[in-house]
């Protein structure tokens, strides 16, 4: 067997970026928590059992058949062209008409990211997003080491007047902000949704600072109540076409073990996104996007996605009602309309870091809020994601998560002040 | 549909790497050539068709019965436990013997070089390449700004005493080298293999100058003559295991459209790895590790290798004759003893670029040697796939081929001097 090499001889070798990368502790945690026996509110993992397989393997099957050569082969940099027909019109269902020179296929939506940061951002320039936002976004930019300012948002989504100071902020101090990144719909880890009103106003300053929007919209689809808000991209086609960004992925339309995810941008940047394809998968697998062509050309797709929503819809309203029955007075938490998470906010004197070792000890896992931000802000919140459990373990995993609370809230009550 | 904005508005927000890409001329001329009716030199697509399909099928539905929510699902950063079991077991039919925690599995090979960059190189950091090396690796290190420094290469694989030579003026000079990357079997584009003496002697002043090799190994296995040199890891493994890092893909030993490909190094490497991979992608496709391991698992998958140097073989004779048959004395070439790839040296006034254009009207398509290097060098040369056209067209191919450059060297013979 490789000797071992316990120092990290290679030290001297390594970019800034690896040096600053720590392993996490809470992930640590959290793969333990990857056991069978625990009662998982951590992933955002989708329901992938709800799934045809007997279809899928039909579609498989037809694909080797009428085109073995091309699922097996390399494939073009911007994706498998039939694919992009596909997903241009699963997009039109939700008003966002554009071409297909207009969309580039990625390994997942977490590709998409890195390509972006990749094309946009050199070290040690700034970009916005909401605060708290998706951990994998601050992953992806920080591995280009750009500067993050986080902007906080509430139940209406980002808050754009902050959104303003702050691009105002750089602008006089001749500080180009690069993008403004968001998960407008349901987002992740918070579970608001911008406001009609909020992306108006959003579109009209990024217009006058001059930059662009980089809209994740990984739920959109999955709405369980209230009326669709539409996309910010939808908006920005309907004007000039200058200042948004449109992201989504299947893995959550179709399954995440595809990895596949998708970029819609004018075709000038899209052609700067197929270099960075190239450099860095040289494409997305052949195989991936025929499957999902033939998924999304079986008009049965539709019934997979209202039979998703049903099982997400089901576990939200246990969720939410676990919540009401357990911490109602003692906590406070987001109603998401959609998507998979919700954020919890306990009192301030709880550090839910803490609370996840307790959590993890008694087979409940969730993720705490530090992650979510890059600013070391989120002490005293959680991400709770609805959609992995049944309603019967929810409800027994937020019985155990609030008795874990309530015993916190007693030692801090015993404490002398 | 969306307006075209033709202008490039976004100039203002690009990072340095983008301002810097800009779509090739050759990549243009290449796309062209992926017409059905053009004899195509240029890619290195395998021969897919050679895999038994109804055997896929029997993967894919046995995966998605005992399995199917985790092939469909997020995997493992690190990749599928099992499908990096039997890597393990591939790589030591060829003396590579590691463990579980030494082998990270990447989204292609071209990914393997996306991550190694990404952990290793900062802006303006130097490294080391054969010239001419895989333009795939110098995009890949192009794009987090590496300055490359291209060591020549002759019969028996890159120079090692001009990379001495380097290393001993960069160390002269206060500059610490990232790493020496190369492919020391059939290489990509030369076909030239490395030789044992200089392999040892590689290894040697590589740690003398407290660096690592990447030592890319994606055609070991399709050896058509010869014998086999031990890889380079295998010698460092049998050292102290600190200066090598070991990359390969399954594009040639299966099939390309399940990207997938993976990196053996020392864990602390790995660990570093794994959260590129979770910044970058996440995770590799579970549906292609799963499918990846049971063609691992069944035993035929080393007749299915049989079957690939049968058919590259005779092709690989096919191409050699026809240069023999029409270019001797006149153009020189190498003699690879496996891999894809035929380096062909025309005379020095001829531009292989030119010779494309050309080429691609009377309908045969290659890869002009410019690309290969990343300084300028390579006109008077060029990359001649043989992997992926039957012995017939091969034998067209050249035959037009020699034609377009003894027309060149009659107009350059014409010309009075």
């Amino acid at each position: 067997m490789a000797k071992k090499v316990t120092f990290d001889y290679w030290k001297h070798l390594y970019s800034r970026r690896t040096r600053e990368m720590v392993s996490s502790e809470i992930r640590d945690l959290l793969s333990l928590s990857a056991r069978e026996d625990i009662i998982s509110f951590s992933g955002g993992l989708p329901e992938v059992r709800a799934l045809n397989y007997q279809k899928l393997e039909k579609y498989i099957k037809r694909s080797l058949k009428t085109d073995g050569d091309i699922t097996l082969q390399y494939g073009d940099s911007n994706g498998y062209y039939p694919l992009r027909t596909r997903l241009i019109e699963v997009m039109a269902l939700e008003g966002i008409k554009i071409d297909e020179e207009d969309i580039i296929i990625t390994t997942g939506g977490q590709q998409a990211l890195d390509l972006l940061a990749k094309v946009f951002i050199d070290s040690g320039d700034y970009i916005i997003t909401e605060a708290p936002t998706y951990t994998g976004a601050l992953n992806a930019f920080k591995a280009y080491e750009a500067k993050i300012a986080g902007i906080s948002s509430d139940k209406d989504g980002i808050i754009v007047s902050e959104v303003e100071k702050k691009l105002k902020y750089f602008y006089d101090n001749n500080k180009i902000v690069k993008f403004i990144y968001l998960v407008p719909n349901f987002s992740n880890p918070s579970g608001f949704t911008l406001s009609m009103a909020r992306r108006k106003e959003l579109l009209k300053i990024v217009k006058k600072y001059n930059t662009v929007i980089i809209e994740d919209n990984p739920y959109g689809m999955l709405r369980y109540e209230g009326r669709p808000v539409p996309s910010i991209k939808e908006m920005d086609i309907n004007g000039d076409n200058k200042s948004v960004i449109y992201i989504s992925t299947l893995s959550k339309l179709f399954a995440p073990g595809f990895r596949i995810g998708w970029i819609v941008a004018p075709h000038l940047i899209i052609e700067k996104l197929i270099l960075g394809v190239q450099s860095s998968v040289l494409c997305s697998s052949s195989f991936s996007q025929r499957i999902a062509y033939e998924y999304f050309s079986d008009p049965s797709w539709k019934d997979n996605i209202t039979e998703f929503i049903k099982i997400y819809h089901k576990r939200r309203n246990a969720m939410l009602q676990a919540l009401e029955e357990n911490l109602s007075g003692i906590a406070t938490w987001s109603k998401p309309e959609g998507g998979f998470f919700i954020w919890l906010k306990v009192p301030h004197y709880i550090n839910t870091r803490d609370m996840l070792a307790d959590a993890v000890g008694r087979k409940v896992a969730f993720v705490p809020g530090t992650g979510f931000y890059s600013d070391g802000r989120g002490k005293d919140a959680a991400r709770l994601a609805f959609c992995t459990e049944t309603s019967e373990n929810i409800k027994k995993g937020i019985k155990i998560l609030s008795e874990i609370i309530k015993e916190k809230i007693k030692l801090y009550e015993s404490f002398p002040r």
